[in-house]
């Protein structure tokens, strides 16, 4: 048996999503995330998507090829769990891994085929720009779909931080909103109430946070509210987008 | 940025089905179906694996090797859809594809770490003996459940067809429950209601039609029965098992 496989890019994505800081931590939990998935030459040919128009979801499979030649671990820290339980790779989805080979599900909206170029517009996406895309496959409901399936550490929805916009980033949102085609307001409340810090570290509550979204560069800080009972609860300010 | 990219066979699949005719087309199909996924060093460390037996089922992202260094088309024509309508390669899950890599959810029901060896015990397979594994992640239900997705050309379970056992079947199926830790009749029925044949073809009512299975030549004939409305159904009559 062969030992190793190549595997060639047949696609990239153009995503929302410029660095890794504040990529969602799973597919699915920002819906108003998007990306331009355009197929690469040869692969760029209307034939090879016909029919998928007719399915809801999409697979990629991915290169994390920000990760191609690190060191893999036979453990990993998943963010998920506080950042000090140490899990075996093949039990998280972390980005570190034997093969830096990603797997996520995303909403297929349109294809577009203009100009020779093959584009899937797809959302609800937690891949940066520039991924390189190995394969596609459609979802199938019957079989992928499985209701009974549990999974101990990872069983639900991670709770979401509240998230507020000061007076300036409702402007922004409002003055950029015809630069891009998805609603700026609501793709920055998804990826922020998520906290795209690791969760096990405590804020600077004086320090301004920053990532780049689309073309801007989203700024926000870190409230902590003390609660009666001693007890406090973090939220996040929305600053700016800076173009 | 890099157009190939090079993958390491993480581990190897010792499955149930021997052959390529037979396999069901998507996992889940035959819930008796059995395979160990065996870690290949150096990924073969009980910490790799550690906490993965909190996880129901995983994702396998394997090579379709069989298929490597083979030709791809842009369109295919699934069995499913009868063999006579093609359809672009990424809106099917044909091993044909551009990067021979597949991808399977199956259900996990034991870890094994003895002798140096890390074995996943894994069922509801649909994956050929000596499979190479390049990934596996657990099951991520919030993530990976999508009830409302939807797949006009997969929408639902295909339809079973009836089998029945010769009792020379039945006998045999008996004699040799004790050889292999699974319901053999079971797996039998599984995997034979699907219909190893592609369904477009007509049987040949003569032909006695085989598969390995196991360590078993599993044969089996196709019935013809006419009905009052002037339609007809195809059963399927096991025959043997054949050692």
């Amino acid at each position: 048996m062969e030992s190793h496989y190549s595997f060639a890019s047949i696609g990239v994505v153009h995503s929302c999503f410029k660095e890794k800081f504040g990529v969602p931590r799973q597919p699915g939990l920002a819906p108003e995330s998007r990306a331009q998935l355009e197929l690469l030459a040869p692969y760029n040919r209307a034939e090879s998507v016909s029919g998928l128009a007719g399915v809801s979801h999409i697979w990629l499979q991915f290169i994390f090829h920000e990760f191609v030649g690190k060191a893999w671990s036979p453990t990993v820290r998943p963010p998920r769990l506080g950042g000090n339980k140490r899990m075996g790779v093949f039990a998280t989805r972390s980005p570190v891994r034997p093969n830096p080979l990603g797997l996520s599900v995303v909403k297929l909206d349109r294809i577009d085929i203009v100009d020779g170029k093959v584009i899937l517009h797809i959302s609800g996406i937690d891949l940066i720009d520039g991924t390189p895309i190995v394969d596609i496959k459609p979802y199938v409901p019957y079989v992928d779909n499985i209701p009974e399936a549990s999974n101990e550490f990872a069983d639900s929805v991670p709770k979401n931080l509240l998230v507020e916009l000061s007076a300036q980033a409702e402007s922004d949102c409002e003055k950029f909103a015809h630069e891009h085609p998805l609603d700026i307001r609501a793709l920055v409340m998804q990826v922020l109430q998520q906290d795209p810090k690791p969760s096990y570290q405590t804020p600077d509550s004086a320090r301004v946070y920053g990532m780049k979204l689309l073309n801007f560069d989203l700024q926000w800080r870190y409230l902590v509210s003390d609660l009666a009972d001693g007890e406090s609860v973090l939220s996040i300010e929305v600053l700016a987008l800076l173009d």
